[in-house]
């Protein structure tokens, strides 16, 4: 079988080269006899692998020194609950709610204090990032936000100005992407399964000053949510994901001999910006993020039915096309672009919408479709465009 | 480079066999076209593989259909903070502290409620398992145990009887080592890295009626830690640890065609057995863990000084042996006998500890050595053997 046209969300694409190594390693990692899966995380072997990983993750991503690199557990929606039970020392935060992985975090900060809605784009049903109305109240804690909406299709271009209020990202799926400024945050986490390697491993990068001697809701939170407690044991308080790591950390050197982040997102926008671009001018399909706000990642679009959209996903099946079905709270279609997607993968995507839409015409004319894709499309140099 | 000779407690040795399929599928898995990591865990493929691994288990553990298998990540770690959370309702539970890690368990349990402890064997060093002395009060939560300690080669062979209330059990280093009734407990979990797969995923099996619409901590617990939630989406509420659930479906059929858990146990007191054996007549080492005590998986001992136990270590990376080094908390040596631990690895170990003794006589014979082997050893009958 030929590898798949894999444009799914999440678990995603890892590079063909990294799983070739993973596989010819599987019973001798580098002449230790084992399988890194086998191995003490305690071993030498091991942290040489995990120490490589970090130092690998920093040098791409350029992470200042006063930040510390946790590889964790249980995904973002446990660092939903990490966050506020770290940071929340004076029990109010405000959230930027930009759509569902924002609104479900914000939900659970408020188990744990006060979170204010700062802002939403919930009226506009989350086609766009909202933005900060007025300054923000220098005495909460922390402001969030997730950079990237992955159900949405929606990013933020440019961060919010918070004053001197720690900034909170969720950057699972455009982590790696692009580069970032790491000192404009507080506190960076990211789900790995995007652009950084298997599941189950969350990437947290938190600034020195932010972890106090003990969590902020003290001794209530679960000793392995503890940052400062996982920076001080270098992410090995207990075993961790080891096979992960070890993933992630073949990833971070194809991403460095690829050229970086600067190259990745090159090669992102360039993807999807064919996407972009095709929708806007289709007669069937209709982009769902307002220009402006459009992902780096993930472009979200629809047919004019959701039987059209389920007959898309059917018919990209057959063209070994694999994970453009829409999230479920959403419905549509999306395509994830990340790193490990390659161009061929967009021709063949762009043929076969285009073959779908010349066979539907009459769909597309009997279509009662006003959010069709000329009203979302913007100027080519409204968007951002290889940069 | 040959296969080691792993001893390691985990992460540890994982059957050839699983280690070869799982390269062989590393860029096409069953003619997907991907890797299971870059699958979606929400597409069929992926449920077929979750859905297996799950049958799998319930088959070889014959667990009882009101029994809920999840897998989570966190490690034992997050189950012990898990644990009082979600079943604590009356915020009173009784703890049994048999080493390390019942020790750690009790102290997270203290967070969340009254813990008490019911029995503990600190005073001997932790060479034995403690029992209860007098019936355990009705209206406790729950009773707490590890039924293998890791760290001190101790094992309950028998379950303490706890009237009417739910017995919860870190079962980690002994999980699918041997059979278990499952009816017999309120509540088992288990890290995977000893016999059931790669590091990165907690199996938790836990009765339907212990289960509330809530847990018992109510809205404080992080949302990923619920197990009510978490059984109720199978495991996948968010992304699981996708690949290493794939593994433990692998080593769980592995079991079963394998013999099942009765032929684990068979070869698992064969093998520690010998080891012990070998620990009894020996003028050099000492077995650390009392006769009756004694664990089905890890056999601690340890030679009369620090400097022959680091010797020891250090001939045995010579010969291929590795992970025989004792947890950092108690110091001297330890192998580990897990499934995937073939029988030649413990030729290989016994035959280089009858070298090294037979070229150290001498030190055995300068030691001061009060706890030496024949004070710890027991007749054979009062050992369980291969049963």
């Amino acid at each position: 079988m030929p590898r798949a046209f894999n444009f799914s969300a999440g678990p995603s694409a890892i590079p063909e080269e990294v799983l070739r190594e993973a596989a010819a390693e599987m019973l001798d990692y580098k002449g230790s006899g084992m399988s890194v899966m086998e191995m003490s995380h305690r071993s030498q072997a091991y942290q040489a692998i995990i120490d490589d990983a970090e130092a690998t993750l920093r040098r791409i991503m350029a992470i200042p020194d006063n930040y510390r690199v946790l590889f964790m557990q249980g995904g973002a929606t446990l660092q939903f609950a990490a966050v506020p039970m770290n940071l929340m020392r004076g029990r109010h935060a405000g959230y930027l709610v930009s759509g569902n992985w924002s609104k479900k975090a914000w939900l659970e900060a408020c188990k744990y204090g006060q979170a204010d809605v700062l802002a939403s784009s919930e009226d506009t049903s989350f086609d766009r990032v909202p933005t900060l109305a007025s300054p923000v109240d220098q005495g909460l804690d922390y402001v969030y936000l997730c950079q990237n909406e992955t159900v949405y299709g929606t990013m933020y271009h440019d961060l919010p100005d918070t004053g001197g209020v720690p900034l909170v990202a969720d950057l699972s799926s455009m982590f790696l992407s692009c580069p970032v400024d790491v000192s404009r945050y507080g506190l960076i986490f990211a789900g790995v399964q995007k652009n950084a390697g298997p599941a189950g491993n969350t990437i947290v990068i938190v600034r020195d000053d932010l972890l106090g001697d003990v969590p902020a809701l003290g001794d209530v939170v679960p000793t392995y949510m503890g940052y400062r407690l996982q920076a001080s044991k270098g992410s090995m308080y207990n075993t961790p994901n080891t096979w992960g790591i070890y993933l992630c950390g073949k990833v971070f050197h194809w991403i460095e001999e690829s050229g970086g982040l600067v190259a990745m997102r090159e090669r992102n926008w360039k993807k999807v910006n064919r996407l972009y671009d095709y929708l806007d001018q289709s007669a069937l399909f209709s982009p769902l993020a307002q220009g402006p706000s459009r992902s780096i990642a993930n472009v979200t679009f629809r047919a004019p039915s959701p039987e059209l959209d389920a007959a898309f996903v059917a018919g990209a099946a057959e063209r070994n096309i694999v994970g453009i079905k829409g999230h479920r709270v959403l419905g549509g279609l999306r395509a994830s672009c990340y790193n490990a997607v390659p161009a061929k993968a967009i021709d063949a995507l762009l043929a076969y919408m285009a073959d779908f839409e010349s066979t539907r015409a009459d769909a597309a004319d009997a279509a009662d479709n006003p959010s069709n894709a000329n009203a979302n499309a913007t100027s080519p140099s409204a968007l951002p465009r290889s940069s």
